[in-house]
């Protein structure tokens, strides 16, 4: 990175100069660290965007969800919005206003009985409707990732600060059974200084990759197209979030750079789509991560869920393991009773409750529940613009660094230089 | 990189230039891939220099091997010799002779009764010792890492070389029956093409390396004190070992470039010993590595042995599993009828021969077995001065990456551009 320095400099010195002249006629966004927002004191209404395979998944866990209800609907296909009408009426819910048409998410953003716009549209469209939701005054809770660029990641940032709105990036592995309770041991000192993580999204889509949309395949193949244009990991956000909880970025440490390598062709894309990644992030007070990306092996589901630290060791896949300085390792069903010492509040109050219902996902219950709650309740929410901004970037970084033979790549600070302001991740 | 390019441009130009001068007046070394040498007639002379922890064992081991005799014990430590002795003579052995004093490892280099000198000193002597030992006309095995620099690659490589001496670097794990199976599935073409593999050290360590010498410890904490010294990946081989050989390295891939991130302080060196590092390897043809280095995280023991390929998927530690498409994953014990299927001749022949022996540790026996079985033959033996070279340089050039903030680090070929002239491992 020599060769950049003296450039650096010059522009640091203009910066400097130039920096307080710009905050004397611009107003400086104030940051949307810890944001709350008046309470919403009716249902939450939520205007539901993209019916596809995880949109219709959405409207179905809302269906038993309280406090909450599905005013508003938008997809391009008719039969989509027709079938989603069904599923309302089934549940006994009142019919939802329909939005469709290449304009129909532009309308629901601008419909004033939508309090939520939440998006489970393809990746390249999630970032360009969450601008829009915001700038209509609309929260925002998008699917994973957030945005495909950094450039994206600034806007939601910028969006959301200017706005004051939340902007929410659904990321429901941070509220596994097992990541919740290795955040809970981990609070409580259980593994000493953590010192390195893994997380990874392994998972054999192949069938999914090649199948036709209406047979649970991807509209118009979207994903499958993203991916052989692409290098990097475009989807680390189910690996990072529970990890960057448990170091607590951007809440005492930072994500500082990270280096990717891909197998494949050496231009480090996917010729056949089948190309894994994986990314080393180094954080400021240097804690390592590795993020695995393989959607194409032959091979068991996994998401990882490593945690080494200096006194304790997790592990979530393939078998669940813990080990406490000087203990034996204790591994799969014998993790029960760790598990049940050190259960997180959320479990034993919300999954309890999903229990009870019948749910057929924990983790996705908990994840709709907190959310509806914080809003209800004028709380700051579980994951904030800064994270859904931190995780979704590493999906251009990680294919710059790929592309470019892994040279390293500095990670953005999202939050300005706030990132020390907060004493460790916590739930509101 | 780019700053180099004019200058390496330069370099490349007057290399051209000057290479087929130099080839005119020097002899340019023959390489020495499938190195044959004449067949030992009498039993392999044996003179074995170290007698801590490892020594010890390669000794006892040694007792029980038909074809091979230790005839030269060499030890700082007059004890750790007479108890060698102990040990022949208990074993109904005659006496060897012993060599002790600073100058003890030449004296036994150039004992004329014996043809093969055993390494297992601290990292820093391997190198020095081995060439010297070949100078001296002797055939070399050495513990792992064999160099612990790049330099030291080139002094064994240029060596053996030069002298024409076998140079074998003690990599144990290649003999570990999952291994050995797992590279007969990949031979047979059971994983399709292997995409991505995976390899570790991952032991807790901590009481050894705080452990004196008399009780388990290392002669005067040799190990602990390295490692203090330096960041990266000081011992790689376990991992990488395997891999290699999965991957066909130097017979027809070769390794091109690694990345390197360790935890701890900001200059990627121990701080307290306990830094974790990952390196991040790609082959020319594409193919990655992550090799995992871990030794003082409470956890249980890994290697990892992981294999990727677009056909199947293997995997060791924590639990073993074997994945093939369209098929389910077989876990734990259930792997045994495919670990029988596909059991290397090795296991068929030595391995047998070493559980009716009652040996202790069965990939340590392989491994001795086949040593002296090459040796004794005149066969090339299974791994080579190559070999050595590409596991261990992995030592310094990961500390060198890892100092520099994770840059890409070529990886030297040793074999000079020779290896797309070998078809694939195969053991002889």
């Amino acid at each position: 990175m020599k060769e950049h320095s003296f450039v650096s400099g010059i522009i640091a010195i203009f910066a400097g100069i130039l920096m307080p002249i710009k905050s004397l006629y611009m107003k400086q966004p104030q940051h949307v660290l810890g944001l709350t927002c008046p309470p919403i004191t009716h249902n939450v209404r939520i205007g539901l965007i993209g019916l596809g395979n995880r949109g219709r998944a959405t409207l179905e866990r809302y269906q038993v969800l309280k406090d909450a209800e599905i005013t508003a609907l938008c997809d391009l296909r008719r039969q989509n919005l027709d079938e989603a009408q069904h599923c309302l009426v089934r549940h006994g819910k009142n019919k939802a206003v329909t939005y469709t048409g290449e304009q129909g998410w532009r309308d629901i953003c601008r419909d004033p009985a939508v309090d939520l716009i939440y998006i489970c549209t393809d990746w390249l469209t999630h970032t360009p409707m969450a601008t829009y939701a915001m700038e209509q005054g609309k929260h925002v809770a998008l699917e994973v990732p957030a945005a495909m660029t950094v450039d994206e990641c600034w806007k939601l940032v910028d969006t959301a600060e200017r706005t004051r709105r939340h902007c929410i990036m659904l990321e429901n592995c941070c509220y596994d059974t097992f990541a919740l309770a290795a955040l809970s041991m981990a609070q409580q000192g259980m593994f000493g200084e953590i010192t390195h993580c893994e997380g990874a999204y392994i998972h054999d889509l192949r069938d999914k990759y090649n199948a036709d949309e209406n047979n649970g395949g991807y509209h118009k193949g979207w994903m499958r197209k993203y991916s052989l244009l692409h290098g990097g990991n475009p989807y680390p956000t189910h690996g990072l979030g529970p990890v960057c909880q448990l170091l607590d970025i951007h809440r005492g440490d930072r994500l500082d750079y990270l280096v990717s390598l891909s197998s494949g062709s050496a231009s480090g894309r996917h010729e056949h789509g089948d190309h894994i990644n994986n990314t080393l992030l180094r954080t400021v007070k240097g804690k390592s991560i590795l993020i695995q990306y393989d959607v194409t092996t032959p091979r068991p589901y996994s998401r990882m869920q490593t945690i080494c630290g200096t006194r304790g060791f997790a592990q979530k896949y393939p078998r669940r393991c813990f080990m406490f300085d000087g203990q034996e390792a204790v591994q799969g069903d014998a993790v029960e009773p760790l598990l049940e010492r050190f259960k997180h509040p959320f479990i034993a109050t919300l999954g309890e409750e999903g229990l009870r219902l019948g749910v057929s996902n924990l983790m996705n219950y908990m994840m709709d529940r907190r959310l509806i709650h914080c809003l209800k309740e004028g709380l700051p929410t579980d994951m904030d613009v800064y994270d859904a901004a931190e995780w979704s970037c590493i999906t251009e970084l990680s294919e710059q660094s790929a592309l470019q033979g892994s040279v390293p790549v500095k990670i953005p600070d999202f939050t300005r230089g706030r990132w020390q302001e907060l004493d460790g991740f916590r739930f509101a």
